[in-house]
């Protein structure tokens, strides 16, 4: 047995409640190098030798290791445990001290109250729910009267510094076109007062830019999509702020005199608020966007009051919250439950692109941009760079990286205002299509980048902000179909969004997975396959895509077209689809 | 190269910052498995293919791992980085995404940003001093005239539930006895009103128990303490209350519809507060201890305000906190904030016996009760289950399970008022001497149980709470100068504390350490030995215990008896001892 290879520690993502009297263990050990798992557990204060055992379940393989869970039950909330592990050649036993030949008396693992307070759930209406991303001023201009000066024709190549007068009136027109396509959240890129069109630089938190619209417009806008039921989230930009802000002005203005002057890191007086600043900025030296120093304690309290403010007034429903990663952690508890505290089911995302189990503990974000899982999407479906077990090795060990209290809310993106679009870095536009089958038939919350559904092309920003194109000439009426009846598919089914998931083939560029009872086989290769699958339920089943029967039996024969996919439902679950009209 | 043993994740305990511009990696590999370690590092926003490469340390081995540690000096604050591991057969990289074959250019590894507001340390005070724990009732009576009704002989055995009136008076009485033997904090067992000897109960947060003193005594206490350069720490008791908590007898008297009734979990009214209870306890059905809930926002209240109280008017300079692992941790981060809004450098201490990463990660405990190193001392010293080597293993995994930021406070005990006292678990008083001189010479903040240091014995509670022996007749006189001796030289080199520890060599029950440019040899067999070392230093060293001698040269050769230790410093150092008058 690979010893060095088996971990446990009682924390995240090893160990953490998911109820009340509920504690989720994960074992990670080396790949098909154990027979079996078991674990010993019993109440903390119970007599020593008491506990009881029960297997764990391998739920999930990435390229070098095994996962082994389980849920406990526990009444008196206190657990001891430890791990039992066998290969069949010797067995193991595994508790805080380390392994031992014979079962541990002490020095056992320990998870001793299960508090209430220490709870986390995502929000419950995430599930089933399907994200839509906007950057206002290429989505619909619905207001020529705010338009920026100089704005381009719609459908001009944009550039870096390009307007087009998109606009908060724009998105209320189009808010019956994403009711129809059956989107439940929309994520608008920022809309507070700025000078750029991208309005990361805020000038003013307070305000909505007026080329967008205004606080009015913004409540008619949240009223509007809720009416809907379309939930409102905003984007928060509390890392740095715009050279226009008025605090960043006033010590411009009265340098070392200022009484903002510690909301930013000046090194010296006056500050030379242009090329080669003498200020920290966003990323190297942006000048445009100084870096805010959210550890004092007035700016702090600035801050927050903007995100509870906005919520509050207009009733958004969470904020997504841009260089997350780069302010303290203190900031972001301390946000979250000021945020929570007005609307307790806020939903609170945090831009980071890397690991973020950090802020992923339950204390700061709901969710984060997954930008990692993207990354498994486009080296499978774009890049070719994977096959589909290594595919699958990818996104399970995305999954056990975090813990699975997580998993509905994780924000599983095909591109952003950040990125290429999914279709040009995809060769072909089929490829694109399985990435979206498997976006929207995985675990998490899917975004969608808006136009991303209707086969929009973009190469990186700022070609990736192209200008809606509303002309039906202009879409991919069979992609936005299909789009179409995937958000419906989630939305009947909101327990897709769990992660309830079981890899179920893998060979070349095939790759098969079970999601809520939902089976799902992709031939991402170009050639016609006929594959012999070991039939994943004792019912019949349809293909929602092909509308073609599958019988009973042991084994379930398919054939599939080169780039293309089959979701099977059981009869009983595709009559649900057909009632709603997706079928 | 064993990969799966290969462990690195930018998250406690393997990245972390140790100051403005300062980020430590930790890296783990299989023992003995690997030649080299680098990691390669540049700025988030700098140039791909930028990165620099440093050679990492291997800083600590256990059992079954080695631990490559470093340092990066960061300018920006924003690291991006990788690993490059040589077994001098294959090269391989690591970053965020996994292994590869070369390096990588995208996936790193990303610590996004050093904000001063992540940043952890333990209070400058605690460097250098040694605790002394007191139960207060076994302690020294030094007002007759407050003894409860029915206290026994001062000396007589005491059972769970004898009282013999130790009170405040009798420590500020001690304090001189307590600064000769060098004693830099003390910390007290609970004094608020209860009705038991261990007053873990607590009736009323608010009032010092009347055979302890009052208010007035305890402020004299810590003036005079503080006059003598020691500080004070409380133990609170937050988990539970006792059963005549004007609160719980609220419940009692009131039932459902007292306002008290969420500050616990009554299963069903009324209130049975007797055998078999109906209401969540302390422990498996302690009745007098009904459990607190302390995500009640009003009890929570309660509690911190209490937390503040005793610093705000008594000036005490911490916390111990009783059964701290079973409430939830939004509460201690929130009393940390509190408690340290008032005195910054309070030191607050967390009782929990198992591992605790997630109470140590800088919101919410300085320290905890370092149980599982006790664990590891007595199977050494006191039960001989492991070997030198196995001893040096132990005590370096839990090294490198916590950040080396914890490390100076961590409260390294022989034994508490919970457990069997040292002297009595070692079949020898020479072993307990050498626990003695490892706990000193060891990184952390040594904490002595009363009477340890003159040679009290005591099996497990209530036998280890037996009263201190005033009669310097029945003191160890030679064990009592041992740990004077010990405690000067923690004094004098504050450092120890600190960690930087390096194992010198191990052999049968030889073990051999230095810590902060000092070397210890601890012959912990019951043969004489001699060995020839590598010597430790290029100067002239001489043992503070034996006070011999050595010269220059590559080796160093000592002679030890059975059960002997040597402290060995430089001649400059030992010079520093000579003048404080500890030689």
């Amino acid at each position: 047995m690979n010893r060095e290879a088996i971990y446990h520690r009682t924390m995240l993502p090893f160990a953490y409640p998911v109820g009340e009297h509920e504690l989720r263990l994960v074992l990670r050990a080396a790949k098909d190098d154990i027979y079996f798992s078991e674990v010993f557990y019993g109440d903390r204060y119970a007599e020593p030798g008491s506990e009881v055992s029960t297997l764990m379940r391998k739920e999930a393989s990435d390229s070098l290791f095994d996962y082994y869970t389980v849920t406990l039950y526990t009444e008196e909330k206190r657990v001891r445990y430890f791990f039992h592990l066998s290969d069949r050649r010797e067995d193991i036993w595994y508790s805080e001290k380390g392994f031992s030949v014979a079962r541990p008396k002490e020095g056992l693992f320990q998870y001793p109250y299960i508090c209430p307070a220490d709870l986390f759930s995502e929000p419950e209406w995430i599930r089933g729910r399907t994200m839509y991303q906007i950057f206002p001023d290429r989505f619909c201009n619905g207001d020529r009267d705010n338009d920026p000066e100089g704005c381009l024709k719609w459908g001009e190549t944009p550039k870096a510094d390009s307007f087009f007068g998109g606009d908060l009136k724009g998105i209320i027109d189009r808010l019956d076109y994403l009711a129809d396509l059956g989107i439940g959240v929309i994520y608008l890129t920022p809309i507070f007062k700025s000078p750029s069109n991208h309005k990361y630089d805020t000038a003013d938190y307070y305000s909505i830019d007026p080329a967008f619209g205004d606080r009015d417009i913004l409540k008619r806008l949240v009223s509007e999509a809720h009416r809907r039921d379309i939930k409102v989230i905003l984007d928060g930009v509390f890392n740095h702020c715009g050279k226009d802000f008025f605090a960043f002005q006033d010590v411009v203005k009265h340098g070392a005199s200022s009484p903002y002057k510690d909301w930013f890191n000046i090194h010296s007086f006056p500050v030379r608020a242009g090329k080669d600043p003498n200020y920290e900025t966003f990323a190297s030296g942006v000048y445009t966007m100084p870096k805010l120093m959210t550890h004092n304690p007035e700016l702090r309290e600035y801050l927050i009051k903007v995100g509870e403010h906005w919520v509050r007034e207009v009733d958004i429903d969470g904020w997504r919250l841009d260089v997350a990663n780069e302010i303290d952690h203190d900031f972001w508890r301390e946000f979250r439950k000021r945020v929570k505290a007005i609307k307790p089911d806020a939903f609170i995302i945090g831009e980071v692109w890397h690991d973020s189990l950090e802020w992923l503990r339950g204390d700061q974000f709901d969710s984060v941009m997954n930008y990692p899982w993207r990354e498994a999407v486009l080296d499978f479906f774009a890049r070719g760079e994977i096959d589909a077990v290594g595919f699958d090795e990818r996104v399970a060990g995305l999954r056990m990286a975090h813990s699975s209290n997580i998993w509905p809310g994780l924000v599983n993106l095909l591109g952003s205002h950040d990125t290429a679009r999914v279709l040009t870095l995809c060769s072909d536009r089929r490829r694109a299509a399985l990435a979206a089958v498997f976006q929207m038939t995985y675990p998490g919350l899917p975004m969608i980048y808006y136009g991303d559904e209707i086969g929009m092309e973009g190469g990186d920003d700022p070609d990736c902000r192209r200008t809606f194109i509303w002309d039906e000439e202009g879409q991919d009426n069979k992609l936005l179909n299909l789009y179409r009846q995937l958000i419906k598919l989630r939305r009947i089914f909101p327990h897709l969004s769990d992660g309830d998931y079981r890899t179920w083939h893998t060979e070349g560029n095939v790759y098969a997975y079970i999601n809520d009872g939902i089976g799902v086989v992709i031939n991402n290769s170009d050639e016609d396959i006929s594959l012999r699958l070991d039939n994943f339920t004792i019912h019949r089943t349809v293909d929602i895509l092909s509308r073609k029967s599958y019988g009973l039996g042991r084994y379930l024969s398919i054939d599939l077209k080169p780039y293309s996919a089959a979701i099977l439902l059981t009869e009983r679950d595709y009559e649900k689809m057909r009632e709603a009209g997706a079928c």
